[in-house]
């Protein structure tokens, strides 16, 4: 490994757009000071090591509020809103179990899945479901072999799409069938679901995520398992053998209950009434830390904030640090946000988020005019230092969109490198150990340019 | 995390370039191959776990050229060459250990180093040297304090600058301590040199790396710490206590040995006398498996191949894949392979190497005119979709830049993510469990796309 010495004298035309110029010294001082400070490792280490997992409605949820608002006013708020919105309550309410029945010749094998129920769905209780096992590839067959359904449970095998460059491509194709999958085996007289986690990774951690219940149809228990039960399973079903499943889950659903977006604002010096938004969700799945899901979008959310007071910026439209409640089952913090800014008339000019990861930063995905557009890709050279200036057109994500809906803000979703996100996306190994610290800053150096950029120039 | 559907629509200027033609076709079907084939999954696990360390000189290295050219013909080349060379031959000669002694209070403490000797180093011999230790911060401090050196092991410690973003910047500005620090310090009568590792990574694993003594100094021992390591050392000094070090190493220079460049060519339908060179190297240092350094570029290289032929596709230029002997310590194969295109008179037009890990790929640095840097570019959008659409300019690599001196060959270098690269390099960490098949597998596409695009256009 040698590559040191760079030949810009034979490339004189490359460097013209790094003449420093007043951004471009503001922003390296932006990113010195964030690759220097410890601020985003300590805060990544409290919330997942001190907090943990913190779905909405748990005693963590509420502990994991505290600390955000502590933290924005440490970071240099000038003052912390908690804005109050009702959240679903749902609860795992006991450890998730599940194991097959076999027979090899003659004799009764007994084979522990290790399972996790997904979130929203209700639990089989104690006595559990005890059922055939049905396997099935995809809703084609379901609907084919639908006559076959009653009685059973329905065990969904359905993998990643590796030839897809992007995971997140592969989890878009498959996601429905956690989301929906349960009702629609349901639908054919099934009594419960078991399905394949959305991953892509070896091993054999579960993956949870929200499920969905069409309300028409029976809530029937659905619980997510490893590859390596997958692999078992399949041994199984491709020599045919009969397979009877048992699975126990507890999940409940509680009546919603009271929930806060954790707002710290900098006031805007020449526009104060035109709002910027950047911001991440606070709330996790209750298996693992949260680490990465989204504890990096928060810690870096804080970071963006820190640097920007450190360095003694002054911005001139209000923006908004924003840890949105109830991301990962119902959304409900991002409503309220959205649905309080069109109530109150507010101008909304520009929002960021960051919820895919605190991995090596890529760049943004844009929604935005092409004027916008436009002027976003004027500054791309600005970027480029830090890594972030692969710029492309589609969702900033799921807490913003709401406010895009309501008030046709312009925004971005910062993507960091896609490859490893779905080998800890909601399982027991999204835990603080599992992120890098320097990438998880490259994101937020990113992110500061971009809320600097934004605040300084505008859009339009 | 949602952030699924493209909003293609809003942004039709954006998806012109994606139209398919016959280039991107052909282009995602080498991605889908090698996304869905376990060949260099394989073939990394074999090199790594079968064969492990391949230093120079070492019965590895014999057996890691044996099955390169065995891989490379089941890949598909029309036929090997084994192209000798003359390697240095460096041998650890046993195990490297060192302590330090010192004072708490009145009692006398002893604290084990973890250590590797550096590569070409003499060893201390059995008996070791034992010596006063003084740490140095740099070599301006070494020349301050230059006449307390006399007698002394020096103790270099000089941490990577985390404030620069590729750490490849930080190391390229520190590695100069490693390769000629032991002279610098010997000047001035040092009898052994200790340093904190080439790394930014916490832990304590000792990172290895070439030596050059200065012929007309003393050879003192030299060896490598990891930072927990330096963290101890650093409570002492910074409490002016007085630190005794002992230094065990057994490394020795043999005579020069034969070594073979392992190459596999696909002959040129169209003008076969024009060569494109693709390649990593075979060698790595002892004390781990060379699963990143260079394994994946060996894996990759041999993939190119493998997927060309796959796909039935009949180059108009030779290509050459070549397994280079000796990047570590001596660049040797590198020299031959160039030495015998000046001799031979043979024509390169283009050579690329992969030597800076298996992560997920940025892009390319490219050394080459402005006529080929400015078709190089047109083909940017072909890139954009596998991930690799970085193009800088800069060295294309150790191996291949003797090429470049030699006959003028345009080249390239494949820039993976460098931010892990330094937490493996040279250590023990450095194992295929520490290489991601996936992302490795991204730098292979991206090589694939380079090479096709430049047989099939050429570049002037």
């Amino acid at each position: 490994m040698k590559k040191i010495s760079l030949l810009f004298l034979l490339f004189p035309l490359i460097i013209k757009a790094q003449t420093p110029d007043a951004d471009s010294l503001f922003i390296h001082a932006m990113a010195v000071n964030i690759l220097s400070s410890d601020a985003s490792h300590n805060n990544l280490h409290y919330l997942t090591k001190n907090i943990g997992g913190r779905l909405s409605g748990s005693p963590q949820m509420y502990l994991a509020e505290q600390w955000g608002a502590k933290a924005l006013q440490a970071a240099g708020a000038d003052n912390v809103i908690l804005q109050q919105c009702m959240v679903p309550h749902w609860i795992r309410g006991g450890k998730d179990k599940a194991f097959v029945l076999y027979k090899e010749g003659n004799k009764q094998q007994k084979y522990q899945l290790n399972v996790l129920a997904l979130g929203n769905s209700d639990g089989s209780g104690p006595n559990g479901v005890t059922a055939a096992l049905m396997r099935v590839n995809n809703f084609d067959e379901l609907e084919a072999r639908k006559n076959e359904v009653s009685g059973k449970i329905v065990f969904y095998n359905v993998p990643f799409d590796d030839t897809l460059v992007s995971p997140f491509a592969a989890y878009g194709k498959n996601v429905i069938y956690r989301s929906i999958g349960a009702s629609r085996a349901a639908k054919y007289g099934a009594v419960g679901m078991l399905m394949r986690s959305m991953t892509n990774t070896p091993g054999n951690y579960p993956h949870t995520g929200s499920l969905r219940y069409i309300d028409s149809l029976k809530k029937v228990p659905a619980a997510a398992m490893g590859l390596d039960d997958v692999k078992k399973l399949d041994s199984l079903f491709d020599n045919n053998i009969a397979v009877t499943a048992s699975l126990f889950t507890y999940g409940r659903m509680l009546p919603d209950t009271i929930a806060h977006n954790v707002i710290g604002q900098l006031k805007g010096s020449e526009s104060p009434e035109e709002i910027i938004t950047v911001g991440g969700h606070l709330d996790s799945w209750d298996a693992a830390e949260g680490a990465n899901d989204d504890g990096t979008g928060i810690v870096q959310t804080i970071e963006v904030l820190r640097v920007l007071k450190a360095l003694n910026y002054h911005p001139k439209h209000t923006i908004q640090f924003v840890l949105f409640a109830n991301e990962e089952n119902g959304t409900r913090g991002a409503k309220k946000y959205a649905e309080e800014a069109r109530l109150k008339n507010e101008q909304h000019i520009f929002a960021l988020e960051s919820d895919a990861g605190g991995f090596t930063p890529r760049g943004f995905s844009f929604e935005a005019d092409a004027e916008a557009w436009q002027k976003l890709n004027s500054w791309k050279h600005l970027f480029s230092p830090y890594y972030g200036d692969r710029f492309e057109t589609g969702e900033g994500g799921a807490d913003i969109g709401y406010l895009k809906e309501a008030l046709q803000t312009p925004q971005a979703g910062l993507n960091p490198d896609p490859q490893r996100y779905f080998y800890i996306h909601h399982a027991a190994t999204d835990v603080f150990e599992n992120v890098d610290i320097r990438e998880m800053k490259l994101g937020a150096i990113n992110m500061a340019i971009l809320i600097y950029l934004v605040d300084k120039y505008g859009l339009h």
